[in-house]
C-alpha cells in the first residue's frame, strides 16, 4: 500500500462520504495496516469523518467455528436488503490465518450477498493480536457508517476473548449456537453467553429439528438462571435456519424490539461511553507505544519476562529493573 | 501512616518473614496506600520478599451480597485450622465503603476465626476503583505467603468485574450462590459462573433444603451446557451450610481433588504466567501514571472526554489533541 498526501486523504474522505466503495476499501486497508505511516494516515482519515447524522445499527454476530456464521450473514443480509437497507459486512477471513492471503475466503463466502448493489462485504484477516482485531474493527465500523450504510454486521470468531471487544463495539450482540448440547459445547465460553442480546439455535433444519428444539429449551431454561441486563433486556432464544430461511425475520424483529425497548437515546449514550473508553484506550496505547515499544526497551522487557516465567526474578525485581531502563532511555532522548 | 527508612523496611521484611503479624499488617497497609511515597516503600518491601519455598494455596471466594461469604469463610477457615493449616483471610470490609472506617466490620465478622492463633484476618476497604482492589489484593497475597500462611482465602464481592481480577490472582475460584432461582439471580453475572472452579449452594439448611436441592440440580444441568475448562476441570456443584456445618469438608476435598487433577506444576506455571501479566500491568500502569497523571494532562483529558460524551468531538479529534498535549509536556520537562 502506497502513502497518501494530505490532499489525497481529504479527497479520499470526500469520496468515502459519497459512498464510494473503492475509497472505503482503501480507508479500511489503511486502518488495518500495522505500519506507523499508514496508522498516521488512517488517523487523519478518521479525524476528517463527520459525526454521522443517522447512525448505523451495529450488530455483532458470533459463534463457534462450524455454526454457520457466513451462511447466516448471507441470508440475513439478503433479508435486510430486501427490506430496503444498505448493509456492510465486516467479515473475518478464515483463510487468512493459514495462507496469509484472503483470495479464497473472499470468493467462496457470501457469493449471493456479494452481488447485491446495497451490500458491501469486507473480509479481514483474523489477525494475530486480539487488540489489533478490535482496533481495526472499530475503525472499519466508523468508516462504513460514514459511507452511508444503515446496518453493519460484524462477524467475530466465537472461540476467544475477541467477543468481549466485539460486544463493546456493537449495539447488539447475536450469538449463534448449534443444535445439540454436544455440539453447543464446542468452544463456546460461558462468558460469551452472558454477553449475548439474543441467542439463535442455528441450523434448526432437516433432521436436526428435534435436537434444535431440545437445545432451544435447554438454553431458555439456563438463561432463566441469570439476572436481566442493566438495560432491562432479557436475552431471548430463537431457532433459525439459513437453508430453510426460518427464524431470520424473527431475529430481525427481535433486534427492532430491542432497539425500541432500550431506546435510541440509550444506544447513543452507550456509544458515547464506548467512545470515551475508546479514547482512553487509544491514548494509553499510544503512550505505551511511545515509551515501551522502542527496540531496546522491548528487548529488556522480553528478557525480564522470561526470567519471571523461569522464576529467576520476582515481579517487583523485574518492575524495578524496567523502571530504571525506561527512565534512562527517556533521559537520553 | 508514617514513612519508613530503608533500614526500617529491611527490618520490617525480616519480621514479616518470621511471621510477625504486626509487620504483616504494616506491610499490607503500605501496599494499600494510594500515596506515592507509600507505594514506593511498598515496592521496596515486595522486592525484598524471597520467592516462597512452599507456595500458599490461594482460594478466591465470591458471591452476591447476602450469600453468607463471611460466615462461610469463618466455618471453612475453622475447618482448615482444625486440619493443621495456617490460614490468612483477605476479607472485604463492607462497612468501609459507607463509613470510610473499618472498625465495625472488623469486630463483628468472623469473631471465632479471629480468635484462632493460626488465623490472620485482614479486612480491607472495598475500594473505589476495581484495579485498585486487585492491586492491593495481589500484593497482600504475596505478603501473607511470605509470612508463612498455608492457605489464603480471598473474599470478593460478587457484584461486579472484580471477580475477573480475583480469578486471575487465585489458584481456585469458589462461587457461593443462594438456594432458590429467584435468589440466585441477585447480582450474579453469567461471566462469574463461567470462571468458577466450584459452585456451592450455600445456606442449604433448615427449611431452605428443598429449595437448595432444586437450585443444585438447576445449576448442575446448566453447567452441563458448557465446555470443560482448559485444564480439563469440570466445575462441580455442591450444597453447603455454615450453620449446620455441612458440605464444608466436601468443598475442601474437591479443592484437593482439583489440586491433584490439575497438578501443582500446572498451578505454578499458571502463577508464573499471572506474574508475567502482572509485570506488564504494573509497568504499563507506571508508564501511564508518569505520562498521563500529571495535573495539566489530566485536566485536558477530562475536558476532552466530556466533549466526546457530549458528542462535540470525535474520538480521533480528541486523540490528536491529547497527543499534542503530551508531546508538548514531555518537551517542557
Amino acid at each position: 500500500m502506497r502513502t497518501f498526501s494530505q490532499e489525497e486523504i481529504t479527497g479520499l474522505v470526500k469520496k468515502l462520504i459519497k459512498g464510494d466503495r473503492f475509497a472505503l476499501s482503501q480507508c479500511i486497508t489503511l486502518a488495518e495496516s500495522v505500519q506507523s505511516a499508514h496508522q498516521e494516515m488512517s488517523q487523519q482519515v478518521l479525524i476528517q469523518l463527520p459525526i454521522p447524522i443517522k447512525p448505523a445499527l451495529r450488530i455483532a454476530i458470533s459463534g463457534a467455528p462450524g455454526v454457520g456464521k457466513s451462511t447466516f450473514i448471507e441470508q440475513f443480509g439478503l433479508l435486510l436488503i430486501e427490506k430496503g437497507y444498505k448493509i456492510a459486512v465486516l467479515a473475518i477471513d478464515p483463510s487468512s490465518t493459514i495462507s496469509k492471503g484472503s483470495i479464497l475466503g473472499d470468493k467462496t463466502r457470501m457469493q449471493e450477498l456479494g452481488r447485491q448493489e446495497n451490500a458491501f462485504i469486507r473480509p479481514s484477516p483474523a489477525g494475530t493480536t486480539l487488540g489489533g482485531v478490535a482496533e481495526r474493527t472499530k475503525e472499519s465500523i466508523l468508516l462504513c457508517e460514514a459511507a452511508g450504510f444503515d446496518i453493519i454486521l460484524i462477524e467475530t470468531v466465537g472461540v476467544g476473548q475477541s467477543e468481549y471487544y466485539a460486544a463493546n463495539l456493537a449495539d447488539f450482540f447475536l450469538l449463534l449456537i448449534l443444535p445439540g448440547a454436544g455440539d453447543a459445547l464446542q468452544g463456546i465460553k460461558r462468558g460469551i453467553v452472558e454477553m449475548a442480546d439474543l441467542i439463535a439455535v442455528h441450523k434448526s433444519d432437516g433432521n436436526r429439528k428435534s435436537l434444535a428444539q431440545q437445545t432451544f429449551i435447554q438454553y431458555k431454561q439456563a438463561l432463566h438462571l441469570f439476572a436481566p441486563k442493566e438495560n432491562s433486556w432479557s436475552t431471548p432464544v430463537v431457532r433459525a435456519s439459513s437453508v430453510e430461511k426460518t427464524g431470520l425475520l424473527e431475529i430481525w424483529e427481535m433486534i427492532q424490539q430491542f432497539k425500541e425497548q432500550v431506546g435510541m437515546q440509550a444506544l447513543l449514550d452507550k456509544r458515547a461511553k464506548q467512545d470515551e473508553v475508546w479514547l482512553h484506550e487509544k491514548l494509553s496505547k499510544w503512550v505505551l507505544h511511545i515509551y515501551l515499544e522502542n527496540p531496546k526497551i522491548k528487548a529488556q522487557l522480553k528478557s525480564i519476562s522470561e526470567q519471571i516465567i523461569r522464576r529467576q526474578l520476582t515481579v517487583y525485581e523485574g518492575l524495578q529493573k524496567m523502571q530504571s531502563v525506561i527512565k534512562e532511555s527517556t533521559k537520553n532522548e
